[in-house]
């Protein structure tokens, strides 16, 4: 059969070419374009890319659908002294936003000056942590945040306390019912955990790093490009990998100072009881580091290199040089981000009424 | 002679017209469109404009000429805990921005949780104040910003102390230099206190009498605009004028738990000397007042409307009614303002190094 050429295919091939051309020209586009393509990256980006990727925006999963109301809820009561028995100390006291989310003491100050036990980890970031606390005691920034609350040596409270406080100031009743349209009852103590956990998973630092992991070569410089070259040859990456490097899983652990006072911390075994857990810590989050010392569960290393040092040494039976110390701190400096704007606002927090429990400085 | 007519003369008219036009035009829609001129402002607002201004921008006086750099800095050093002994405590922990530059306590915690004397004045719109601190021992934020730090029962800190950590600390050099350029040596004691009172002026509340000052008549409700007639007829302006309603004077006041407890304070006497100062205190300012309880000098009342009702009786020899006492509070409530974003915004602040002093936490 002869091709038999009818006027109206003109029509079809030229909508099929258009599609067609269409189709290609995305398919360009996408690779041409895209930083994120894996064909550009360097191989060094590449086995990065294999231990961690770049931060998302925020630390919601799934099915979590946070309304402006519940976060803003969650920094005001971030940021509220009324939660603690003296109506001195907050969630900022310990993790202070304006120094990375520590308080940078070996342990944190307390109610009625008491010292804690371990070093306060930070906030930043801490919603991508599989597990919360240095013995893992909580399983995310939820059930932590409702720990220190209650905790004696910590802001020394009671969840009573809490509830009559917050129904105590009109304000608080409103943004809880705005926080939580569909709850019956508000305020309860789950709800104020929800709310300080769905703030903190906005602290979200973007460092360097995470420009690099994108695609964008110029985020490090050639120091902290070999740094982390170092870094994975060394093999840090084996604890210290994942989303946030480290806050996965546990291990072995025990500090100069413990075994010099003798007083050796028992660590996860305290939780789980289990032989296998004695002296293991969560193995702590490398970004920002620069900025969160001291520096082991006991905070008891104030400088970097030394921690490096003794890590690297007690990890991984590694005698580093004092040049690939260097290399390795350049390498950590490019994890150090900044918080969001939204986040470091400060809240105003509303005023208290006659209904409202009057703070208690005692012990 | 006739009137001779001249066509050229025909625009110079049309010219001479339109300027008159002009001139009349400008004049009318200057009264017409102004929220300022007195003569569209009701008579109550002329009255509250003899005893008191619209809110400046600011409280720089004239011949200062505070760059960005100095009003960071000075924010970076109000929120920096590293000037105090245990590293753990700052300008912000007793005068906290997110609750009105107070602590909401009777009087402030302190280094080893020592209780301070008197109640902690608001840091807000405190640059209006003739005088600083409840016995006026300080005569502007410059000179008051450096005496909590090395108070023994606050920040517990030494000048010496201040010195080394900023010196220590190789940003805190640079922003120092930035913010003094004309200073050989821009790290000295006199310099934070310049730089903290820097920011402080900026922390500036505009409230809805400040609108109503302005000339906008709806920024008061009436039950407002009743309680500030009374506020006037009642005579607490007598002591409470002024750009910020008070800060301008001292008066005879002993608390009821002073009385009670036989444990009156010298007040000014402590400062001056002077027989005629036993007992007197400077008058506090009004602004934001429902956020600045517990009140009096001795932080002893909690209750604004008790504090109302004593004060009246005090100092004016006046039994208030129920309902005046509601209407005052109702004026009060008028002087709540916010404070400008930029002030909320939390600096971040610069890691210590290897020679930055440790923090001690002991007493």
């Amino acid at each position: 059969m002869m091709y038999n050429f009818r006027p109206h295919r003109i029509k079809v091939y030229i909508v099929f070419l258009f599609f067609v051309s269409a189709i290609i020209f995305t398919c360009c586009k996408d690779s041409g374009d895209s930083t994120t393509s894996k064909t550009d990256l360097s191989e060094l980006q590449q086995r990065a890319l294999k231990i961690s990727s770049p931060m998302p925006e925020n630390a919601f999963t799934e099915g979590m659908n946070p309304s402006d109301e519940l976060i803003g809820l969650g920094k005001m009561l971030f940021h509220e002294p009324r939660l603690s028995k003296s109506g001195f100390l907050s969630c900022n006291s310990c993790h202070n936003l304006a120094t990375f989310g520590v308080d940078n003491l070996p342990v944190s100050i307390g109610h009625g000056w008491q010292k804690g036990v371990f070093n306060s980890p930070t906030v930043l970031n801490a919603a991508f942590h599989k597990f919360q606390f240095w013995n893992g005691r909580a399983d995310n920034v939820e059930m932590q945040a409702g720990m220190p609350i209650l905790e004696k040596v910590e802001m020394s409270s009671k969840k009573e306390h809490v509830i009559e406080v917050l129904h105590s100031i009109p304000q608080y009743v409103e943004f809880f019912r705005s926080a939580f349209p569909d709850d019956a009852e508000p305020i309860k103590y789950e709800n104020v955990e929800i709310a300080i956990g769905a703030f903190e998973r906005t602290l979200i630092t973007i460092s360097p790093f995470d420009d690099y992991l994108r695609g964008d070569e110029t985020a490090l410089s050639d120091l902290q490009k070999q740094g982390l070259t170092l870094f994975l040859e060394t093999g840090c990456q084996t604890c210290h990998k994942g989303q946030v490097l480290g806050g996965e899983i546990f291990a072995h652990f025990q500090t100069p100072a413990e075994r010099a006072s003798g007083n050796i911390s028992p660590g996860r075994f305290e939780i789980t009881e289990r032989e296998a857990d004695m002296h293991f810590f969560k193995v702590p989050s490398l970004l920002n580091v620069v900025h969160t010392y001291p520096y082991l569960h006991d905070g008891s290393l104030w400088d970097l290199s030394q921690t490096v040092v003794l890590v690297a040494k007690e990890m991984l039976n590694k005698d580093l040089t004092d040049e690939e110390v260097d290399l390795l701190i350049e390498f950590l400096g490019s994890l150090s981000g900044v918080l969001p704007d939204e986040a470091m606002q400060l809240p105003v927090l509303p005023p208290s009424t006659s209904t409202t429990p009057l703070p208690d400085v005692t012990l």
